[in-house]
């Protein structure tokens, strides 16, 4: 690998440029002395890093012809690259200092790879950073935030004043202590959490490579952008980066490419601590292409030959090794952990502006990199107007596409989309509510062309096939379902990156529920990041059977009732599980999952779309005057449960209303009338019963009511005996009922 | 790689035997032809297995001298071998037939090694499945248990009798649907969800490699076992896998000897769809040694030299790539997904029995291989028996060791162990809990010989240091303070391994409370395994501060609260820290969770130990007659708050009770009497404050209680200021507590 590296970089060098778009480029770039690329470092050299002196000096010789031009080529003065750069590190070691909280290491270390790719390397719009073509930028060591805050002020974007940084870290600022999307345009998705961004960005990647094959016709390449990434040592270490990465191999995701910010240093020491493991090695048998830079700190030509090498590469995606010292300039700390996690202190402060010889004052950026920066705001004006008259060509010859890409990229959902939900009566055929979803996912398909997602290697159980289409492959990239394997950390933060990539996907993944506790942590900044991400979970309790307690949720449905600005759906039958849809597309800043049965279950007298769209709603009741002498709820796959005991006490001559409580969320946000028309104060007797731990319900049934529910694991039996042995029976509701009221 | 590999294993064949504990075998083994090992297959050759016939046959020529020495080297008569390898077969086809659920196709592939591992290579007493020097295996691809249960049956283990068998994923049956080390005994651990095993492997070899440097003597290896892993193409997808492997070659496990069960197919098909990475490259990188199995199906030999291979390599843990055909057999389902995870059916039993020649009844064991199999019962008691010696002359020699390693090994705790736990006045400094932690961990380490952990990279923000140890490495492995790297889901995993080990171990890890999102499925087999693993969780809340939202945990406690057997503890100051200890040490079967502040938190009058064990207690109250006003809860860092509201309304006159509500799980467990004497049924006036969800409080403080929490996400900003901007203070509970009572 090594060698083709040198002689490939080395050949797009000394050759003239390759120019994106067709434009040809006529100067090329003059270097002094070309980057060399060496073999890779054996793991046990000593990884002190010595500071060198740049050598080479590229020059800008001639003004850009257009705004689309390769930027890559146009290097700027050395000496105003490497005072760009410093600013970058200033901004972050002041806005640090000043909040006295942060992590200054990484911006310093990887502010030359920030400055190459803002500056000459990425296309965006400052002014639209929601600009549907521009390049994603992806900070998956999101702890180093300040290197994109720096970043995105240099460049241009509103969200990112001198004020916002002077108010890093601090309340309702846009400067917060990870990168969030929601708070801060320009910040594709939100990172932190190690390991999630890299998997974002192939998600990004993924959503690109689907879109450009599904969309750019000959003639026109209206989909085309790249996605970089940055990653550190601890998102290497994790397994959900692992995963994503192999998938990105797998799919050939060429436009692609990472950067590993190597500083060797993480919050416990030197890595050599824990993590000896060769990463180019294992990336290599990923099916990625590896490059070193053994240089990061200065080598910003190697840098750049490493970026064109990349961009050469169509059937791979890159990782950039790009080897660091963390807080680079500062004299006592770089190289160490007490600069990754923490203010460096005035002192230290002081002694790194000697280092870099840097006079200004914090928060300072200089004249000469204010303007230099300030092109980026026309260009990327330019950039986007010339794609918006390329886009009103494309729509002029193919109209029909145009209007499907256009609601991807708006995110308006074609009109009377909901008309293909299907329906059903109770002499509709019983059935597993993972079927019913599949009736769902199917009928969506076809009118929802955002709509693309797949299993973790469970498709033919979860149910999650759409029939209409192939499998979205290396080769056959314009198709919607897609193979994660038995992947699902990585699932959920790959969907993450593709609702983040245009409004108008709706990603969806699934597997058995019990192995949510696989993805929480994807999960969790879905509903953070306010992803839509369809997460269909089916096998949703003891209902599975055999399998046993390992496979059998039991804490699910509470652990995620109790997270914040995520739906928890779990409908009972073919309406409700339309219903369950309707709310899931609909709801495109927050995510839902889906709890879906794997046994039959029939079509209930009562259920309906509408009813779920209110969360919890009556679909049966014998009383009248808002009196009924108990309410029973239940929800899934129990709501046949308390139906049926609600007939035996109405034969019994008890007045019995009967409750679906599908969405605890959805009921929550009703007015409290409606509330008090499903659920009146003055009915305290109340009976739940739900396959699942009884946490939460209480609030429900009150202090007089009672709860049936499963607070132990399961075991493994066929699912009828379990039922029975767990107590979760008409019986037991009928006695409870007797009890209560 | 692939070179050097057939040197070794030709050069270990064709050499005299390598015995274990320095007795020499005197006779070499005769093969017909020497097992070949060429370079590792392409990824794209075709993967259609070809079932050979077996052209090697090994005889044994002379009765094993003892019980002790090698057993690789006596292999059996080959038709033998055949006969008992299709036993195993059938038990499985048969058992999953009669169940009409279940895995046929592992077992039916990977019969063949497992044959070899349980009858020619590990070191176990059937009836006394718990003997300390036993090797451990473990069944990473749980849902192939009917492997396992066919080989505890053959081997003699009582727990999986001939009516085990037939009731496979039965109600209240020794062998459920997968493997659970506490239904059945010689089981390990718990395994199912994927990935999960091969780190208990990681953890089972971690242990023994602790014990072994800690306890081995020149003169007496007490210590000394192999660690044995079958895994299959789902667990090498998933992350966690990954993340453990690269430890165990960061650590150089090499007593640790994987088989991974290259069969190429799961349950959506071919696993070309999703992963066609070079799994070998990987774990080269990972520093592992590798061997390539290319027959597993009829290979006896060559398996056999693996493992002889495996073992000559000390440095390293060694993957044993053993290419299969899943179902192998079956003439019409074989090399296909349709035999991953259903019966076979009656007619494809009946062609796979007239394709093996299998002529014999369901569930029949024949007698020749009953009878060869019959052996392990005396030898498996001779070997304990020997090793008990061994042990009394070990304890002769070194009984200050000995008794240490006794209580490792019985897991009787030393008494008086808890005298060393710190204690704390309301005088003693203020301090964050992780702090007060790292103090309790200290002095444990010093009276609990099994306690050893770490944290996934952040020691110095958990705290988790045992100062006077150094660091498990590859070198020190005597050492008790081990360093996870960023590797949260197999941190936890690894733990279970440790704690399963022995039951005098007591694994402790650690990270940001958040992350516990990243490592829930390891967590939940802890829960589920009864595996005694303490979790020590810092920057428990909001309190952490200006990280913000993305590591900011609000649905956390709940999320624990709700899952079964698992302790979730939130101390408030010193004495609740080291009462959450106590408990964590004492439940040795139910792993416990400590939520840890990051800030200071004040030592508060009237909290201790006792009140811990009781989960909640009453710190302060000015009323009597078990009637106070309002009664006011509050759980570690915000207790604080509840007892500053206490003073306020007691100040006006009120008769306030605070009740600290530091584990939900030990207080359900108290008696109704006790119950009654804090949260007297008569009160309703309670108010409760936590900064996290509110979501299960209703249960405590009832209808006209309130719960003061934070059902959003959080916010990135200095602790106080989220704080009051968030309503958690003293403030809102007085406001509260008026409005109740």
């Amino acid at each position: 690998m090594a060698s083709s590296s040198i002689t490939l970089s080395q050949a797009i060098l000394s050759s003239s440029s390759i120019a994106r778009n067709g434009s040809s480029q006529t100067t090329t770039t003059t270097s002094l002395s070309l980057p060399t690329f060496y073999g890779l470092k054996s793991t046990t050299t000593s990884r002190r890093r010595i500071a060198t002196v740049p050598t080479t000096t590229t020059r800008l010789s001639v003004p850009r012809a257009s705004a689309t031009v390769e930027t890559l080529e146009k290097t700027t003065d050395t000496a105003l690259v490497e005072k760009s750069v410093n600013t970058i590190r200033f901004l972050a070691i002041d806005a640090v200092e000043k909040a006295n909280s942060g992590h200054p290491g990484l911006p310093m270390g990887c502010a030359p790879m920030g400055h190459i790719l803002y500056d000459e390397v990425m296309r965006y719009n400052p002014k639209n950073p929601s600009w549907f073509n521009r390049d994603r930028f992806v900070l998956s060591a999101g702890h180093g935030c300040m290197l994109q805050y720096a970043l995105l002020h240099l460049a241009g974007y509103d969200s990112v004043q001198e004020e916002d940084l002077k108010s890093f870290r601090q309340w309702g600022s846009k400067t917060p202590g990870h990168p969030e999307n929601f708070e801060t345009l320009g910040v594709e998705v939100t990172t932190g959490p190690l390991g999630q961004g890299i998997c974002n960005a192939v998600g990004l990647a993924l959503a690109e490579k689907h879109l450009a094959a599904r969309y750019n016709k000959p003639d026109s390449e209206i989909v085309d952008h790249y996605t970089y990434c940055i990653l550190g040592d601890g998102c290497q270490m994790e397994g959900i980066s692992n995963e994503a990465s192999s998938l990105a191999g797998h799919w050939g995701l060429g436009k692609l490419i990472a950067f590993y910010d190597d500083n060797h240093i993480s919050i416990d020491g030197d890595t050599d601590i824990a993590f000896t493991e060769s990463v180019d090695t294992r990336f290599e048998a990923l099916g990625w292409h590896v490059i070193w830079v053994k240089n990061g700190n200065t080598g910003y030509d190697e840098i750049r030959a490493a970026i064109k090498e990349a961009k050469a590469v169509k059937d791979k995606p890159t990782l950039i090794k790009v080897t660091t010292t963390i807080g680079y300039g500062s004299p006592n700390k770089s190289n160490s952990y007490s600069v990754h996690g923490s203010a460096l202190g005035a002192k230290e402060v002081d002694a790194t502006r000697k280092n870099l010889g840097w006079p200004y004052e914090p928060f300072h950026v200089p004249e000469d990199v204010k303007k230099h920066w300030s092109r980026h705001t026309p260009e990327g004006a330019a950039l986007e107007a010339e794609w918006n008259a390329k886009f009103a060509e494309y729509e002029k010859k193919y109209s029909e596409e145009a209007a499907e890409l256009k609601s991807i990229i708006t995110g308006d959902l074609p009109s009377g989309w909901e008309k293909a939900l299907p329906t059903y009566t109770p002499e509709s055929p019983a059935d597993a509510t993972r079927n019913l979803s599949q009736q769902n996912l199917n009928a969506l398909a076809k009118v929802l062309p955002g709509l693309l997602g797949g299993s973790a290697d469970l498709a033919s159980s979860n149910m999650t096939l759409l029939k209409m289409f192939g499998d979205f492959q290396k080769n056959t990239p314009e198709e919607r379902n897609v193979r994660f394997g038995v992947r699902e950390h990585s699932m959920g933060a790959i969907c993450n990156g593709i609702a983040h990539h245009s409004p108008g996907f709706i990603p969806y993944c699934a597997t058995f529920f019990v192995f949510t506790d696989y993805m929480r942590a994807a999960m969790r900044i879905s509903a953070l990041s306010d992803a839509g991400v369809i997460y269909v979970m089916t096998h949703d309790s003891i209902g599975l059977g055999e399998d046993g307690p390992t496979h059998q949720p039991i804490e699910h449905l509470a652990s995620f009732r109790a997270m914040p600005n995520i739906l928890m759906l779990r409908p009972a039958d073919g309406n409700e599980t339309a219903g369950a849809y309707k709310v899931a597309v609909l709801n495109r800043k927050r995510p839902s999952v889906l709890a879906l049965s794997r046994q039959k279950l029939p079509q209930l007298p009562g259920t309906s779309i509408e009813g779920v769209e209110k969360g919890g709603y009556i679909i049966s009741d014998n009383s009248s005057g808002n009196k009924p002498d108990v309410i029973l709820m239940g929800t899934g796959s129990e709501l046949e449960i308390a139906a049926k005991a609600a007939d035996e006490l109405r034969k019994e001559g008890k007045t019995v209303r009967v409750v679906s409580f599908v969405s605890w969320e959805l009921f929550d946000e009703q007015s409290d009338e409606y509330k008090e028309s499903v659920l009146p104060a003055s009915v305290t007797a109340r009976v739940s019963i739900e396959a699942g731990s009884t946490f939460g319900w209480h609030k429900i049934v009150g202090w007089k009511g009672k709860a049936i529910g499963i607070d132990r694991f399961g075991a493994s039996a066929p699912a009828g005996i379990i039922y029975k042995e767990f107590g979760i029976t008409a019986e037991a509701v009928i006695a409870a009922a007797k009890e209560v009221s």
